[in-house]
């Protein structure tokens, strides 16, 4: 392949990278890119996390060979001091590239040495090495890509070319370019969850239920939707909306919100219109995540026998949403503390979620449910009441 | 310069147009890299808007010579429906490259036309043509870029050269993964927005603010920040952070907060309460936007002679934000209608604002706040109360 189409093909790759916005399946495909450009046996992606190299991803397609498997990507998370002393930690701290014919026979008096640990738990003789630091568009060191062992067309091990240097720099610069953005995605995603989680809680400061449970709901949700064949994309969107389920509850006075006793009808009928407050604050937005929440805000209540509120629907008529986040909601109420009740254990509130299933909730909801079982438990574990207050502070005044 | 230096530029360009996040810095980026890189007059962008290409932006340097000016990028807005009758909806529409040697000379039977409206509008003479696709890395088109009149090194136009096309392409769908990043990105952020404006609302339905209060608190507040010597990005925090002043509102019992006279002191010490409990809801967060939001809570009733609450702090001891949002919450109490009090006129409210300087206000702030008086004041027509109601519906239940 001549120098243009080489170049022509980088572009490509850059392209590409720039295209992906999780970070997860984006260093996975620089790591391939990577290999693939170069035609060599392994690969590493450092990110820079402070004074630090996270190891967050290496392949290696001799091993995994050797093992009669494709070439997986293998995550990683030890975190590794940035210094002169190791080579990506000084590729990361110089801004140099180093291109190492033999890293067994280091050029004398460098001041980096070769970490043999790696070719020793695995079995693998590493030779030549390309390390590239991945610098943004500032300048700015996002962290370092390792290649190893690079291949001639007959299989043998040879040292990587000058002439590739400044072309693996470029691809380490458009893999900067997209980690960062993606990292900037993800804070921005984060930010979001969080204020919908704070405000989510905030509108239940004045109810008895905990920070702990939006978040658990929120978690059930995400889970059982999943296991009804939804999208990691469409699951995300429910975790999003389903915090926000009782939003409304914000338009109920407090003379009945927080009523002792139980509740006269009428005051029961106000207390329910906190599903249609919660519509109306919610409804009509551009975002699809406040679309969705406003969906749920209403439906959480319906009942798949039709004897829910606000409206009565029955069956399929109640939007999916609704349907996830009631399971998700009334699993959460059952199995917690309440100021008027104890919880019950997980065995006794499946259960009882299980026979209420046709009843109050989608067969094939509770289905999901009970696939996604395991995943539910631990969430209830993770985020146990019991573990004392948890920020931000609620439970009424 | 040769074919291999060219590709790298193009890497270069790449690089640097992933880099930005701001749609409209970005389109200012595109057309200047690419009326540099093929040496030509003028250029371009058009952005698909489902079945419309929207002129956004153009430059042109022999127009700006001309009047004696640096070729500035002129954003325009103008939506053209997509269709193979005119240059660049052909190029979207068909995802071929145009390459023109004369547009006034077209190919027989071309099914597209060139509109000289350009040309007899800006006494202008378009001749050579280039039209690329800007399409994303699985192929969706994301708009069109245009190039006119290539230039020789003795100035002459000419006609672009055919190797340029696929470079022009490759940049071409570099621009347009920048370009979708940068739509999902302010999408993500509008809808971060639009959830932070609701729920703050939503804090209020018990009180008798309106949703157009925060949302004017909040541009408000942006506009004095602007003028305080911020950054763009800086005020844009302060914006997300201040429709969240009030959400400790939300801790305050009806029978105070909605209570149709003088409050006692001892309830106006409860009430005072919302600005610990706001900031209690709000502490401690990751990210930067709700900590910024949690100190704008806490510290927008401080005042300047340090007479105000939670904590009597003075002068700069209260938080910057704090004291923005002081400024921009008291005038839009000041000029608005509330249940106790008709509206005060701009002039009355300003008048007021500035002899408190000193006193209530920060007088650095309110001299910002002076000289954003004309944005301030726009921001007041177009987000008046008296318009009827917006959505979400607001005003208690």
């Amino acid at each position: 392949m001549d120098a243009t189409s080489l170049v022509g093909r980088l572009a490509d790759i850059g392209i590409a990278l720039t295209s992906i916005r999780s970070l997860d399946r984006l260093l996975e495909h620089i790591v391939v890119q990577a290999c693939d450009f170069a035609s060599c046996d392994g690969g590493t992606v450092y990110i820079r996390e402070g004074e630090c190299l996270r190891l967050a991803v290496w392949r290696n397609a001799a091993l995994a060979r050797r093992s009669g498997r494709q070439a997986e990507v293998v995550r990683e998370g030890r975190l590794l001091p940035i210094s002169s002393r190791w080579i990506a930690g000084y590729v990361a701290s110089e801004g140099q590239v180093l291109n190492l014919p033999d890293v067994y026979c280091l050029p004398p008096g460098s001041p980096f040495a070769f970490d043999p640990n790696f070719d020793r738990e695995n079995d693998y003789h590493t030779r030549s090495m390309l390390c590239v630091p991945m610098n943004d568009a500032t300048g700015d060191n996002v962290g370092a890509l390792q290649l190893v062992n690079a291949m001639d067309r007959a299989g043998r091990v040879v040292a990587f070319p000058a002439a590739i240097e400044p072309l693996m720099r470029s691809l380490a610069s458009q893999a900067a370019v997209a980690i960062r953005n993606a990292q900037l995605d993800e804070k921005l995603k984060a930010a979001y969850f969080d204020t919908i989680l704070r405000l989510s809680v905030a509108a239940e400061y004045r109810d008895t239920d905990t920070s702990r449970h939006v978040r658990r709901v929120s978690l059930y949700a995400e889970a059982i939707a999943l296991e009804c064949g939804m999208t990691a994309e469409q699951a995300e969107l429910v975790r999003f909306a389903a915090p926000m389920h009782d939003i409304g509850k914000l338009g109920v006075p407090d003379a009945i919100l927080l009523k002792p006793g139980a509740l006269t009808p009428a005051e029961r009928q106000v207390m329910q219109e906190h599903t249609r407050i919660g519509y109306d604050i919610l409804k009509d937005s551009d975002a699809e995540v406040i679309r969705a929440s406003a969906e749920v805000a209403l439906a959480h209540h319906e009942r798949w026998d039709g004897r829910g509120y606000p409206s009565g629907l029955s069956g399929d008529a109640i939007p999916s949403l609704g349907r996830i986040v009631a399971l998700a909601d009334a699993f959460d109420c059952i199995s917690s503390r309440r100021v008027y009740k104890e919880p019950k254990s997980v065995d006794e509130s499946v259960g009882i979620i299980r026979s209420d299933s046709g009843s109050h909730f989608d067969p094939a909801g509770v289905e999901a449910f009970l696939r996604a079982r395991g995943r539910i438990e631990a969430i209830h574990e993770s985020l146990a009441d019991d573990d004392g207050p948890v920020s931000p502070p609620t439970g009424g005044r």
